[in-house]
């Protein structure tokens, strides 16, 4: 096992507190008085998650935008976010992008922390929600039977980045300014049986629904809508999309637009089939340790 | 105004739900349903609040109990941590540390993020409490005719970083491993006006306490409890003691032990007096832009 994989052990080993479930990388889901919390944390670290030169405020827009998008997930209502900040040259921008994101999806800056150092900058928010529906939506509820459905297209994200990257004048909103999908969390939560957001790429992030399910996933991949139909492999393991990944029981309709693009199916010896082909692990499937 | 100056007035002025007070640097107090949370985020940068080499079990407990240090001052009990992590060489000992932490105040590590990065490390926690008494104790509610207390003594994490910095051997717990105050934190939430940690420094932060509660606040230095008595003047202005500076009604007893240390005045013309000299601007009382 690496040393990365020793220490994200080490903190489940910690988070034992059932509003944790054993899960560092999730949201927590925390019963408190009559309300039930979503809190979740996400960092973004300069040449890792952004290129050196981005534009700091589409890096502040993501970076709140992916946590709306944990949020989202869970069918909450965002209550705040608390910024851990590490000061730079385009602070400024910074400053405007966070407004816009705050201003876009109205949620409040709660507090925190502003620091100094040297080498690549990093930033982190903290998001806090209340559920709007319980039991709170997780990716462990998929059931035998139950249909697997995406929200827009996928693909989108790995676009943008390719043309930010490349300077080729293409848009990359997909990639830069993530929209959270908050209203349609909200509107599917009383309906699913399993959902998250789609943010390490399609096939991973079902892969793990699927384990955390104890379930098999099928998914068809023609029926996937993908931005770039020439690289539809990519673009199912690309992530970054933020859309959401759900399931259904069987005869139940979307409330929101979604595509539908697979089954769940009783666990048989791989988590997920990808036209009919067994997937027994999930290197390859998406972004892992980001 | 510095850079630095700008970002955080820009912050401040997106702080404009009561929540955050317009107080980026501050706990975030979050009326919800029935209960009142407490919210906190703080961050350490490798060689900027510790130094390089250092043990990563003694970063790990510190950044978890100055999270705390900030609850106690509210009189709140923990709820839960989350934690942003940047990998790194010496995560098996970060992972003791954070294990120590939580257990010696039974704390519950509820989720977070790890991350990869170039360069200098950071880490940072979000710590979430409910308040046990409101009014939620506060920084501003200083009142003319209030006595001024502090716990403990001041100067003692100055000594021990001393200690780490030179390699002499002598102990260095007081900076390395501080204790937060949560038990003397909840005794002192009933009776206090005003309330703060002392982290940046015993002068600054009663300078803070004094310009938030729009008084004067009067120090007898040589009533402070210092760690060396021939470094009087160091040992008020060091920080990292996480101390609690708090005032009383005049007549009031401390529940817990503490010395009072000074008085509140009418505000005049200065909103810090030490051993009746002006102190009239924040330059040089304790640590800034941490």
């Amino acid at each position: 096992m690496s040393r990365e994989a020793d220490f994200i052990q080490s903190l489940r080993a910690l988070a034992t507190h059932p509003a944790a479930r054993g899960l560092v990388d999730d949201c927590a889901v925390l019963e408190l008085g009559s309300e039930t919390l979503i809190l979740t944390h996400d960092v973004m670290v300069e040449r890792t998650h952004y290129l050196a030169g981005a534009d700091m405020a589409d890096v502040a827009f993501k970076l709140v935008a992916v946590n709306l998008s944990d949020l989202a997930a869970k069918g909450a209502e965002p209550v705040g976010v608390l910024l851990g900040h590490m000061l730079g040259e385009d602070d400024a921008r910074f400053a405007e992008g966070l407004a816009e994101v705050l201003g876009a999806y109205n949620v409040p800056l709660l507090g925190g922390d502003t620091v100094s150092g040297e080498g690549a900058r990093s930033h982190g928010i903290t998001a806090i929600g209340r559920a709007t529906h319980t039991p709170v939506p997780s990716r462990s509820g998929a059931q035998l039977g139950d249909t697997l459905h995406v929200t827009g297209t996928l693909g989108a994200a790995m676009l943008g980045f390719e043309a930010l990257r490349d300077g080729t004048g293409a848009g990359h909103a997909a990639y830069s300014r993530p929209q959270p999908l908050l209203t349609e969390g909200k509107a599917l939560a009383p309906h699913i049986t399993a959902m998250m957001d789609v943010s390490d790429g399609l096939l991973l992030d079902a892969f793990r629904m699927a384990e955390a399910s104890a379930a098999s996933i099928a998914i068809d991949s023609a029926a996937v809508p993908v931005a770039d139909t020439s690289r539809r492999i990519d673009c199912l393991t690309w992530g970054d999309d933020y859309q959401l990944l759900f399931t259904l029981p069987a005869g139940t309709e979307s409330p929101v637009p979604a595509t539908r693009i697979g089954t769940v199916e009783p666990r048989g010896f791989a988590p997920l089939f990808l036209d009919g082909e067994a997937l027994l692990n999930p290197e390859g499937l998406g972004y892992t340790h980001k």
